[in-house]
């Protein structure tokens, strides 16, 4: 079935040409899913089951030193390259037409954003910080992390350094991922011209 | 065409039924368009110069006073309203099938950040930021804002007060609106159980 949404968006497709592809009756097929928004459903399990463990991981090693998060955008951009039918299915139908499928995959993007919370408790500059806006902290890493999926999705090869770059730097200024902005000493780019986007 | 793109995304339309709707030959189309693709370009000058209009509007207010940002948020629910069908197609084109439509967007989006990167030059706490450091930051605030806007777009009523109290505490996480996390006598959250997020 993923195959076939490679193209298309789940509720463009009929329960009858999914059934075709699958080389199955659709009396078959309804003996598993009631409807096309069921199959969405246990389609948003399995591919958020992939991206919940990489998002866990990334999240473990967002520490401080910048080394740790090398190995997380590395883990993330793994994920691009074994997952890729998953992500297009969360990328498309997290804002797709199937209500119940949305707020599926919405669900489970906040139980990953809790995930990261709870690494996030003992931060340095972090003490003191109520476990709602940890946890504003961690919707901001995952959705980093979301559109540099989205965006490695689609990408030209030339273009995935300057992505990866931006998420290292928007990291950075969330105050995750080593230096702080305004330390000139390691930031390196004071006269950066206008690329690296 | 808009109207056509409430439901289906543009690489799946094809220019009979685009003519079609318009209510114009396929001949008078092509004296306009070269294809579905130039079209596209063209929706996305259109969409786009409203959402920047917003974006730039929402990032002026975007100072460290909490009002000025309740006006922020204020301005893009007011986006939201108004504007249901440009945003519709940028939400689904930007991650969409077309390569030139999603880099007219991604581009644009762009020009967007950097303008909002401009008024943030002199905020407090940024003296010393570099300019690509600025640059990530209004990044981070103009995809939290895109977030919000793609959320609002198929939330349920219900849902709205959340999505924006979402935006608002992760704004202040990122340190543009108000109080810093951390500061209790203001963040007004301590004990609050695991709700509102």
């Amino acid at each position: 079935v993923l195959k076939l949404l490679a193209d298309r968006s789940l509720d463009s497709l009929s329960l009858r040409e999914i059934a075709r592809e699958a080389g199955i009756t659709p009396t078959a097929f309804y003996r598993h899913y009631h409807d096309v928004e069921e199959l969405g459903l246990a389609l948003v399990e399995e591919s958020c089951r992939s991206l919940g463990r990489t998002m866990q991981i990334a999240g473990t090693h967002l520490t401080s030193s910048e080394g740790a998060v090398e190995r997380s955008l590395g883990v993330m951009v793994g994920y691009r390259d074994d997952h890729m039918s998953h992500l297009r299915f969360i990328v498309r139908e997290r804002d797709g037409g199937l209500r119940r499928v949305r707020r599926a995959i919405a669900g489970r993007l906040h139980l990953m954003a809790d995930e990261v919370a709870v690494g996030l408790a003992d931060g340095p500059g972090r003490a003191g910080w109520s476990l709602q806006d940890r946890r504003a902290l961690a919707g901001l890493i995952t959705e980093t992390f979301m559109r540099m999926l989205a965006d490695l999705l689609v990408a030209d090869p030339d273009d995935e350094t300057d992505i990866v770059e931006r998420t290292r730097r928007r990291l950075r200024v969330i105050g995750v991922g080593g230096t702080a902005p305004g330390d000139a000493a390691h930031s390196g780019d004071g006269a950066e011209p206008l690329d690296g986007r």
